[in-house]
């Protein structure tokens, strides 16, 4: 009568990222916001396309919450195609035919790139909860690490959606000489109480499984993969839009036509619910997800600048131009507005366009032919006016 | 340096409601829409004012999901204010001076009303998941055996807000010759799927924590207080808007100007929502939780009427109000406009009131100067056509 959710088999990509990866010693600390160095560490990337004679074709994919490296290659974890296929390929916007695309795992993430599964040098055990907690200045303060390393001065394009598009925010805020255009997508300039709200939720579902160990279930050879599940489940319907999922489940009984009088998953939204849980353990690690959710708790760029946006971007010759969807409730258009004002105020060149979608905040991820359209308007352009061919 | 929620004391308030309770032996069952008789059962009640020498000024209040029927007294249980001293009381829209209010706990609650926390006659334990599943019309029916016991032929009004407003929607249908007046408030006529998905996933969340049992907690003498709380964090969010949200919290640091960059509830919303799942699992039942949530998923007043919302009122001569809140995205609006259009097809008397507030769902609870003039002013006409002074 009842369903709660078996543990999947344990998943650790660091010691296995099949991804190039950037390692720095002791001697290169990186230098976190909570204060403290992290060494030695380490960054896995993916690279598609060629850097051309003068490094000047560079374009940086940030990744969200949940995605990593393998942008626009199969996954080596799941098997399925790269997360942002549509936008990333040869005659795609971001053409890999003309462009050198890179995107690198973040700090703190679990597909390579030093995490809280990590081993701590002084322990020789994972981190836990004594990795020190980062924020989403650590995270591109890592790529910029990565991008000296492969020899990049300047970037030609810095481009993300969601906790994506906070890094593209942070980019153009603490390297605006090495952003030439910035493609900040379904994003916000800081986190909201709303969101605030649902990732703590999150954070104690993760918690509150008992397999979870205080942090410690990598050593205790236990998983919190009920938690993490529920918390999955619940992240995912900020995802979609109200209307989106009354288009594509509604009231509809999973395969019949009236209710069990049951808890089973009686309702298709159920089953695809418990199912979008259940597959998000496997490729993810718990911790991870604590540290990467509170990073973009944390985001709130103003903050840096004294409390405000438009200083953060101040005397900035980086091009920007700012992607909304019209039913995104997570990172609705009103957080891009802002950024947008902010823009205006410090005097930068920025184009705005909100797509009309029904889709909610995934719409990013998804087949988005206006934004398609804007994206690759925009780098065609800004490609011009580096002289790109 | 993180905080997993300590389990509190249990409560188990079948055996001690603290109220007025109406016996049904086991040769009257209450019929359930599963197909199969609750025998023997009972329901707990409180009542305010004085049912008059005509028997015509009873008003019935159907709470909420986790409310229960200690409307305009303090609750045994918390010791705080009834639920809905503003609506109800000596002046108040729902005069208690005029009016005979009563209100009871619903079928599957956990107030004194038979739910999944009382005996099983059939084995001397809890029924735990033995508890059939009910719907909104069992509530409804049970409560219509209570009013018989009090002897009221006709009800003078049936007044809820959310779960409550269903019941009123439902009573109106099933009993059209029983309800002079109605009014449902931030309601719907039907679950939506994204209400169906929030409520999955609190399920899952207790469903997942270990000391749930299976349902058998009570004889096993543990309580999924953890897994409880975070169904309660996840939902309180979708009570609130996030404008309401923003303006009570923001993003203000919980005692102190700058993160802690821990997993602490650094934000006042973190810590806001850790003490609303710490105090509510200290007044309610994870069963219950599982069981009042699957009714409403349930509720889908036209499909009981060949899809037909209009059917279900056709030929009423109740009187209806309809209330929403504007910030309402739980039961938004649009759901009350889908009643409305309803009742108009119906050709019933209707009015409708979508009150400015940018407090959310949780309006209906707080002080909402214009719905309480709208309710007064529906309540007095309606008692006028009824002939009471």
């Amino acid at each position: 009568m009842t369903s709660a959710l078996p543990p999947p088999e344990p998943r650790n990509q660091v010691d296995d990222p099949s991804s190039p990866v950037a390692r720095f010693g002791a001697d290169e600390p990186l230098m976190l916001d909570a204060g403290v160095p992290l060494a030695p560490w380490q960054i896995a990337y993916q690279t598609y396309g060629t850097l051309n004679a003068e490094r000047s074709n560079a374009i940086l994919v940030c990744h969200a919450l949940t995605g990593d490296q393998h942008v626009a290659n199969p996954n080596p974890v799941t098997g399925k195609p790269g997360w942002w296929t549509t936008m990333v390929g040869p005659s795609k916007p971001l053409d890999t035919d003309r462009f050198f695309v890179i995107c690198a795992n973040v700090i703190g993430g679990c597909m390579g790139t030093t995490g809280p599964a990590s081993t701590d040098p002084r322990t020789g055990q994972p981190y836990a909860l004594d990795f020190p907690v980062i924020t989403i200045r650590d995270m591109v303060r890592a790529q910029a690490a990565l991008i000296d390393r492969l020899g990049i001065e300047s970037l030609f394009c810095v481009v993300g959606g969601s906790m994506g598009g906070m890094q593209v925010l942070q980019w153009a805020a603490s390297y605006p000489e090495r952003v030439f255009a910035a493609l900040p997508i379904a994003t916000a300039a800081r986190h909201s109480a709303q969101n605030i709200a649902f990732h703590e939720v999150g954070r104690q579902a993760v918690m509150a499984d008992p397999d979870w160990r205080g942090g410690r279930y990598l050593v205790e050879g236990t998983r919190p993969a009920k938690g993490l599940a529920v918390a999955r489940m619940g992240a995912h319907i900020t995802y979609l839009s109200e209307m989106a999922l009354h288009r594509k489940f509604g009231r509809n009984y999973q395969d019949r036509s009236a209710p069990t009088f049951s808890f089973d998953a009686d309702f298709q939204i159920e089953s695809y619910l418990r199912y979008q849980g259940l597959s998000f353990v496997e490729r993810f690690d718990a911790n991870s997800y604590l540290y990467v959710t509170r990073a973009m708790d944390y985001f709130d760029l103003a903050a840096e600048h004294g409390g405000s946006l438009a200083r953060a971007f101040k005397g900035s010759a980086t091009r920007f131009c700012v992607i909304s969807f019209s039913s995104d409730w997570l990172f609705p258009t009103a957080d891009s507005r802002a950024i947008v004002h902010a823009l205006n105020a410090a005097a930068a060149s920025v184009a705005f366009v909100e797509v009309e979608s029904d889709k909610g905040h995934d719409a990013f991820l998804l087949d988005e032919p206006e934004m398609f359209a804007a994206a690759r308007g925009f780098i065609d352009a800004a490609a011009r006016a580096r002289g790109l061919s």
